[in-house]
């Protein structure tokens, strides 16, 4: 088996959520994922710290995508314009896998632990948002708002992505969720 | 002592909170908190089941005057005048406590574990405030996108209106959050 064993990365974290759905995250070995996997467990630790790591890897890049993107838009965009176009943003890294978010998800509801880190998750991503904000100028209390309301649209798009299989992708659910919280908030 | 001391739990609530921020959370004890509220132990554990419950007693009866402003709103309430309405009615129970939930406050953000019990207390709300509004006949996605515009102008409220001493009451400050909100996603 390689060092740089390719899709190594990949293929541990299928077999990790398959795992942790069939025998629970607490039951789960690295060990079992490993050998789903057919690497060994020393591979798997080249990858991931440990077993809950694999479970939210891809939380820098999110942050990372989200605030470049705020940073980066055009001067003429609004708060919300820009926040909705760091959604969009975001949406690209997820398409691809409507069943491991759908797996991920479901292992995290089972786990109170897991769910209060992903919360965790959430509130660092409303204010990393609320900060790329700021950084374009914009004040107080509106920077807060519209990142704790662009996290809301985030959160709702996903759950109704993940519960509508062969539904619309999650670009278009981020959209008409946006288009339904301003009809909620107009007048 | 009296069984029943007069006030007994809100001098344990005082004192407690006066000690979790001069010595931290985990290294005050409820000898301590008893002691300084002249008080015994016996009588902490009438009123809190442990440590951290001083900090979070609060939340059903919060989650209980949200619920039933919403489902009690009048029928020509838009969703986002029911939770406002809502927010109003928790904003009471808030007013004279500005100096203990500053202290609460400053408690929780040194303590991880007891920023991710707020988290979830706060995620608790939403999913109360969107399932309260599905009972009014309001339909997903706005019901709980409504719910989650909510919790997060009460978030926003509350942090304003602990840091702005002899500033606005915390119902001026929903109400002004409310408007930047709807400001921030008009148009």
């Amino acid at each position: 088996m390689g060092r740089w064993e390719p899709g190594a990365r990949e293929r541990l974290e299928r077999a990790a959520l398959e795992l942790y759905v069939e025998r629970g995250y607490e039951q789960a070995t690295v060990a079992e994922i490993a050998s789903r996997a057919g690497l060994t467990e020393r591979t798997f630790f080249r990858h991931f710290a440990d077993k809950r790591e694999v479970l939210f890897s891809g939380q820098s890049e999110l942050l990372e995508t989200c605030v470049n993107t705020i940073v980066g838009a055009p001067e003429s965009a609004t708060p919300l314009e820009a926040v909705a176009a760091a959604l969009q943003a975001t949406s690209a890294r997820f398409e691809q896998r409507r069943e491991l978010s759908r797996q991920r998800q479901t292992v995290i509801a089972a786990h109170s632990g897991l769910q209060e880190r992903e919360l965790l998750k959430l509130a660092s991503l409303a204010s990393a948002t609320a900060d790329a904000l700021r950084r374009r100028g914009v004040a107080e209390p509106t920077a807060s708002l519209t990142a704790e309301a662009g996290v809301a649209v985030f959160k709702v798009a996903f759950e109704r992505w993940i519960g509508e299989p062969g539904g619309q992708t999650f670009s278009e659910l981020i959209r008409d969720s946006l288009d339904h919280l301003k009809a909620a908030t107009a007048g």
